[in-house]
């Protein structure tokens, strides 16, 4: 049979037919995600009672008592996962949507790990004052704020304002998720080789939102000595031409005054940290400390590869899977925000960071190891401790509101 | 057993316990929408593909072929139900928190209804410029807008400016859902009196987004005459301090230049819509033509009793669900939406609107009657017939994509 309408085969539908060979894309087909009813709507008394006339009287209730949107909308336990797409994974500044299977991805997580309902939103504007405008404006819709790949130092500046503005948790995930996890890592790396933080000198490769933040966790924690390098070498006071991140990091770090490349700061360094996407010599792993401990994060290219570093090293750890202790976000996200949301908490301050570490890292208990500083993923004991210290640090900390 | 620990009953907490007493307070607990996977993510294996490094491919082929977000995203099937808070229901402007019960609502009847995956977005904001910026840099996430409960006549502009500025549907529900489902109704109520739509002389109370959109469409389907009023009375031309809105209706309306009041105009009118939230005496309807139509859309309270219509017309529709023909915009958006993003159209146009209407009057068939000249919510058949019906003409019209 025949017809008089043609059925056009696009350029485009071919080649989803070939993309879908990859199990990535076929994976992908459609999205990952959904938004379902919790209640039903068999017939005009459930209408009536979810919509019109009833709903009224709900959205009355709360136009006289704000707070009530807490208790009778989903508010309170959605968090919104906010791009520009400017620095997605290891990709670059690649738009909004293409950044949206992240996202995504970010969203299936916070359902799966922690029954946090989470929408990814990819926004159309990478300047920072339109940033933080679009998402204040946004936040009567949410419980929570989850930044997500804004480049650096741009996402300093956009997480403070809305931390200062907001009265709900803002978090980027690229700085304190990461933070977390690497800190609750070494804390049990330096268990596990009868050192202390504050016995630790370490070398931070990068000085980006995730180096910056790893920094920043390290110092608050007590970290003995630490020193951070960018593209130009090791960040020192006075250095021509550092932005004011850089400068404030400069302040902060290398007592010890490193002014060379990252290798010749790691000669008896005790720990690497690297969050640069660069490469180091098997050499400089090598002229570190005894027991030395790296963390060699970059992804999906570690800065060293793991097997070449373990034969110098005590401790590794990369961002991927297919090797021991995974450095992942996952490990933390999905408990802060569950926590910090369980007691409306109106922001998620350093100390809720720090104990989300501690939890984390209490979960490896008696099994540590030099190949387990760090749970996989997949332990479910992971996030129900990271929530339950995070809410129990909110109350401590007066910010929680239930 | 006595703890250290007070619970402390708050007095938000000890209210919505009374609050919960009423049904509808108790469906609202806790929201009514939640976001889920589609796909599983089990073990690494899944990870890495659900998330990194696999999703790192479907982003790159994103960046190179744009359209292939609607493809390996969620993105296409997603639409945004977007209000200010500021004309709510019939509650007024009671701000972005207090819609939320509502806008949740509309998503849930989305997905009931037309499989449309749809997220709340009420904003912080209220300017036209605002709005408009705000919805356009969040559009990347979307593949639909649902504007909702703007109040007139920043809703015209901020609909115009949308449609202008972006290539996804922009559709104000509150315009174009009511305008489709009464023109439904208003073409069977004329079929099952032996007029056609041209045969007949309307006249509409209020002059808000409602009113206007169906005055709209009302002239596009080819009404006989149809004269507006608005709180000060008719709307005709050269009447004084007429918003740019409300002079487009004066020049495009009421050839008989009626300039009384709405009852006045009534005299001898075959069909009344009201659109206003006032009310229309016994003596005003009785005063109608023979078989006259009375639409009286009000919520909760419509301009006139429908059993006291009933005494003096041929047919009375109603906002409610608890008397015959409800016109209630479920019976158009779901369709309308899912018709436009099966074919991935670029925009609704008016063909489009219209179309939904033939389709939705259609449903009812040969079971016309006073009492049913509009179907059920509950009609399986409504959203397959319209959104087959809107993906057709907008192939015809050429905005569809796919």
């Amino acid at each position: 049979m025949t017809t008089g309408v043609a059925v056009a085969v696009t350029p485009a539908s071919a080649s989803v037919e070939k993309l879908d060979l990859d199990p990535a894309f076929a994976l992908h087909r459609g999205g990952k995600l959904e938004v379902r009813s919790t209640v039903p709507v068999r017939d005009a008394d459930d209408l009536s009672l979810a919509y019109t006339p009833g709903v009224a009287r709900v959205c009355t209730a709360i136009a006289e008592t704000p707070s009530l949107v807490n208790d009778y909308t989903w508010v309170s336990n959605v968090v919104a996962v906010v791009s520009d797409g400017t620095a997605v994974l290891g990709l670059g500044d690649i738009g909004p949507s293409a950044a949206m299977p992240v996202m995504e991805g970010k969203a299936l997580l916070f359902k799966q790990f922690a029954n946090v309902d989470a929408v990814p939103i990819c926004l159309d504007c990478t300047d920072v004052d339109e940033l933080v405008e679009t998402v204040a404006r946004l936040a009567p819709s949410f419980g929570g704020i989850n930044l997500e790949d804004i480049s650096a130092p741009r996402c300093f500046e956009v997480e403070d304002r809305l931390r200062a503005r907001l009265d709900i948790p803002v978090f980027h995930d690229d700085q304190h998720g990461t933070a977390i996890v690497a800190l609750a890592a070494l804390q049990n790396a330096a268990r596990l080789t009868g050192r202390s933080l504050g016995d630790l000198r370490a070398v931070v490769a990068g000085a980006g939102a995730s180096g910056v933040a790893v920094t920043r966790i390290l110092l608050e924690a007590g970290i003995g000595d630490i020193a951070v390098s960018d593209s130009k070498g090791m960040i020192y006071e006075g250095r021509e031409g550092l932005n004011p991140v850089k400068e404030a990091l400069a302040r902060d770090t290398n007592r010890a005054r490193h002014t060379g490349s990252t290798e010749d700061a790691l000669a008896g360094a005790d720990v690497f940290l690297g969050l640069s996407g660069s490469t180091v010599s098997e050499q400089a792993i090598a002229s570190m400390a005894p027991d030395a401990i790296v963390f060699a994060l970059s992804n999906p290219t570690p800065e060293v590869h793991p097997e070449v570093a373990a034969r110098h090293v005590k401790v590794v750890a990369t961002g991927r899977s297919d090797f021991p202790n995974q450095i992942n976000n996952v490990l933390a996200f999905p408990g802060v925000f569950r926590g910090a949301l369980d007691v409306r908490a109106s922001s998620i301050t350093e100390n809720m960071k720090v104990a989300a570490a501690d939890a984390l890292a209490g979960v490896v208990g008696d099994d540590l190891s030099p190949t387990y500083v760090i749970p996989s993923p997949f332990d479910e004991r992971v996030a129900p401790a990271v929530t339950a210290a995070v809410s129990a640090q909110a109350r401590a900390d007066g910010v929680a509101r239930l």
